[in-house]
């Protein structure tokens, strides 16, 4: 388990480049899921709840995380759900059983909420159709009643509702994860492709500048993942812009070597959807390229919080995953992988925003504070903008269990500003015992001399935030960091996860 | 034609069981057809008339019938129904055209009321979805209507329509015959097994504690038999409780020797189906077992009563059988059938209850009485609880069109009660010409020494009952069996259906 | 391209028949398209408007050209179409985005009007249901809500809505091109023949009586013909009587010589579709004959009139082809091809009535006016009804870059009147530059000596009718033309249609 003695060297070539970064892929997710949306986003009883109800401290929290898109309202949530509840007076919408996540679901929160709450905090919204016990009717009717200006039933209701303005929704997902078993109406890929083309055709007969997403497989290791993708593809290529696929990763059991290194499995899982997708383009004699959206991922342990019985309660505590430094630097890995495949992944959402399986943790009349994971993905949608450079990572290697004896020590992917003034390096030291002394080959970036380095780890991996400490886990500024006749030489500590910057002097 | 001279013998062992009735083998079927609820069930200008507009006599007649379980509402008539046209305040429910049945259906008698007189009367419910023209949103919702406490948009009003407790309805069919058709919504077995298990998913979503009952054949002897099975078990399985088959039998012509051994292609049925689930079940590498719900079954000439036209009346006089003592044995020996596959028919409804394919007949404004199929039923549920013997039949033969030349003349089947205090031998003999004498083994018995033994048979066996004569057919205790050295000996006489029960002295 | 000199000859025998003429041959087709319906044959600001609100002008020519049915409401729009929009109170009526067509409907004009209005114009109607985006349950409903006397939910709404007797529609079309990727809801051939047969099933349980047209192919040309037919009837023979085919010609630039022939091009089309329809009876052992609805067919140049763009505005000025003589020819031509096959081909929809597509012109608060195609369409309804004669057609040939170098200058159909007393040619001469004359053998038809002649052609074969010149293409009674020994001789102009009429002395 011990890593090899080969050294950590990165290379990096300006004109060699992989694409630009779509700021969408710094996306999140607000799902009515536990207390994402109730006591997370919205609370209006807390004390720095707006006029609407929405949490003033959760909004300040998420405008600092950089979320440019935020997909809602579901998930497994939206294949059941009836968008019709949760729009106009709030003490006429019906308290409906949320029957895949067995909460109650009083629909205080709708689309116009949410919609106008997502502008107040600076992001987009990336729309779900159910397509789980509803089709492309009702899908035609939420694009009329978003998107479209006036004089028509639906957009005369959304106006009448104190909506003036179209929300003008660009994205919309055709259903989620219709792949699973679980899902409220899956469907086998026939069935699926030809629903997704169909309900996309229409919608678009709305607005036709909508971009559309169709359901890819809800994990790399579904029995059906890559041939679900193929069948869809064939019925629906031509009406669709993106492809979305998700992934969970946890520890399991001790094994948190295996953990560290998940953002291996991420790059296959992206390379070899590219493959499909590329497959299914030149089958179908297609001329448009369709890109990834992988709208959802995060580490995620799935026995957090309480698990919701039959009593259907309202926002019970599903999947609060109080996530410490180990996975905080698996998320920041993940993120690099992302970044790695700009050029086909345009969207990513990080499941979920607020409580549920996420970044920002809430307590109902308390505090909102920033969990571990927070941190890397504020830092890298920060500074991960810009364009991903082709880097080349040589490193020394370690045995696990999940990816066998070649597992690389050092993950990273360098990212040069739009300005051209910086490039950001976000790398990964995945050992738990021994700090990587790094080098970068800058020889190509000769007036980039002065370097910073930023570092998410500690001496104690399990360490988290919480009300109490909400700033226990934070990044550091370390120096020692240096460029020296084009070679920035660095060290990552031990568990790491670490943005090196470097500008001119 | 005429009965060969093999000696007629019944073997018993005590260890050799087939296994414990189920209650609701017993059960009947309440369907919006004919006369069944209005003017059957549902009354309320009758003398009789309860609180709520149903019949006292005959919710009597129900109760003595012996009916632990009644499924509802149909039958064809669910595969177009919208059950929300049947609640609430009964002046705003919507008159219908029940197309299927060309009958007018005014939602007179809907869920809630159906719900609470099956109580009244001391059964359970078996409520179908509808599958036809509807789907998987529509059977969450009536779940939650039905059975969810209280708190959400369908309980809370079912509660505001005067229904405070949760009805609690356990078992479900998801649709009825769908692979007729003449079904409205008919589908292939692909199409039904998809949304068969889709819908049971989603409705135990809503409650997990359903049991749920997909269709298999309306008939033994469709063209798709035991490969529509074959096919939608390969989709549904895993969701399903039971699987539900359907067999009506009449006499054709002047063949009645035939139709006297109708119970034979029942057995075979039965048999068929079990080697089907069996199959499935081990294709699919399943750990459950899927049973029977054998959930329409009787005597049934189609052409009696009258045909509904293009009027579209209420309540038309639709197979309004007069069955006589001959209908009546057969009715009988298809119990015996039932019976003697305890282990895996779990469930089984004599179709219908009231006036259509029915036991019981009453007249708008007048008499409730029993048909002669009343009478083997009643003694049958009330006698055949326990646990089934394994009934080891030696019979003359006699030849028929529909069964050949070794058709059996004696069919039986033996049931020891819950208390062990005593065994109950039904048994039927076909001949119309010949009494028949029969030894039944009790050696392993050496407690029960004393006899008696009920007879339905008839000189007439075209005798029915009549609003007149009411008790014309009814079934006779006879002396002259008798128990001697562990040899009981009964005579059953021409065309009979027997009950012979052993106590201890 | 110059005909050779074989010379022109039609033998007619009146023993050799085709068959009877369906009147239904002759209808046109309404469909909430374009300006077909608003400021076409609705306008209650017109002068000429009646109570109802329809324009007086635009329905006496509606009665002049003799469209004994009218196909309604669609065409791509009803294929999200919901039905119960456009009836009730106006006021109430929702306003919709037609996204097929990109145009707002108000439904101003819903199935109550057209249907009211289709009987005081001498029509019956041919309706469609909605197969796109809603399917069985909606179309019982709008059969009963259309043909139910009372009694019933929908046909007590009907006769609130002050519609007192039944609409008594006969004939519906199950959905509207289910296999063209433009239409909402696009089937696969096996998606939409078990729809299709599930819902006409479905429709006559509400009324028995009604005649069923399903989606045959949408174009001559498109890749799926025929096989598409092949897999719809292998679902749905059974339950349907008419398969519904459409065909629409335009000049393609300059080669008019081509288009000329384009009915050679529906000949075809019509014998394909034959040959489907005889081996799927075949093939499944039918013993119903299912015919043809030919009930989309014209000359459409697409680029007429505005394309809609994302404004979403009532009644655009749609495909509004200002037709020449030429396009006159040509549909006359159409005429005479589905004449020559009234065998199978029972129904017609000259497609459409008014503005779109149409023969009838009208401005908004202005004249209405008879394009050049009403013409040869009016006087072949008028005068094509009897029994048609199997025509023998000897024709000089020309060269065509669409048929090839045998491409025949005359076209004809000889039809004999109901009473005997006459018989009538209708003929086409496509030589842009050469009068044809013509020699018919009317040696069978002893009595038959007196000819007329009435020709539509002009030296400016790209005149056409505008408001200023309503009148400046009409047909002309042409003398010279004789019947001398049996045989008929005449003059077919350059470029002309021509109907021949010979009755007894």
């Amino acid at each position: 388990m011990a890593p090899d003695s080969t050294p950590a060297r990165i290379d990096l070539d300006p004109r060699w480049t992989v694409g630009d970064v779509d700021p969408r892929l710094f996306g999140s997710f607000v799902e009515h899921y536990g207390r994402c949306v109730y006591t997370g986003i919205y609370e209006p009883e807390h004390p720095t709840a707006d006029a609407e109800g929405f949490r003033g401290d959760t909004a300040e929290l998420v405008r600092e995380l950089g979320v440019p898109i935020l997909r809602y309202p579901g998930g497994n949530f939206v294949s059941s759900y009836q968008w019709e509840d949760g729009i106009g007076p709030r003490d006429k919408r019906p308290v409906r059983l949320d029957g895949n996540w067995r909460a109650l679901e009083d629909n205080q929160v709708g689309t116009d909420e949410f919609l106008s709450w997502t502008k107040r905090v600076g992001s987009e919204a990336m729309m779900a159709v159910n397509l789980g016990n509803r089709g492309t009717q009702a899908a035609m009717d939420l694009v009329e009643y978003c998107n479209h200006p006036s004089g028509s039933y639906w957009s005369d209701l959304r106006r009448a509702n104190g909506y003036k303005d179209p929300h003008d929704v660009r994205v919309w997902c055709l259903g989620n994860e219709m792949d699973g078993l679980h899902q409220v109406g899956h469907k086998t890929a026939y069935e699926y492709g030809r629903l997704a083309a169909e309900t996309a055709k229409a919608m678009r007969m709305i607005d036709p500048g909508l971009e559309l997403v169709a359901c890819g497989s809800l994990h790399p290791r579904v029995a059906t993942a890559f041939s679900w993708e193929s069948e869809v593809l064939e019925h629906s290529y031509e009406f669709i812009d993106y492809l979305a696929i998700h992934a969970y990763y946890e520890q399991r059991g001790e094994d948190r070597d295996s953990f560290l290194a998940a953002a291996i499995d991420m790059d296959r899982f992206i390379e070899s959807i590219v493959a499909t997708l590329d497959f299914a383009k030149a089958r179908g004699r297609h001329k448009k390229q369709v890109n990834i959206s992988f709208d959802e991922w995060n580490v995620w342990y799935n026995d957090a919080g309480e698990v919701a019985g039959q009593d259907f309660r309202k926002a019970p505590r599903q999947s609060e995953n109080m996530y410490n430094v180990a996975d905080a630097v698996v998320v920041g890995n993940l993120l690099i992988s992302l970044l790695k495949h700009a050029d086909r992944v345009k969207m990513g959402c990080l499941a979920q925003l607020v409580n549920a399986i996420a970044p920002i943790h809430t307590e109902p009349g308390g505090a909102a504070w920033r969990l571990p994971t927070f941190h890397p993905f504020a830092l890298t949608s920060a500074h991960g903008r810009g364009t991903v450079l082709n880097t080349l990572v040589t490193s020394p290697r370690y045995e696990t269990r999940w990816f066998g004896p070649d597992t690389p020590q050092l993950d990273a992917v360098a990212v040069r500003a739009e300005d051209g003034e910086s490039v950001t390096v976000f790398a990964v030291n995945r050992s738990r015992e021994s700090a990587l002394p790094v080098e970068v080959d800058l020889r190509g970036f000769p007036g980039l001399t002065r370097v910073s380095q930023v570092v998410l780890a500690d001496e104690d991996p399990e360490a988290t935030n919480t009300a109490e400490r909400p700033d226990r886990v934070v990044p550091r500024s370390v120096s020692g960091a240096r460029v020296d006749g084009g070679t920035l030489s660095a060290l990552l500590p031990p568990l790491s996860w670490n943005m090196l910057t470097v500008r001119a002097a």
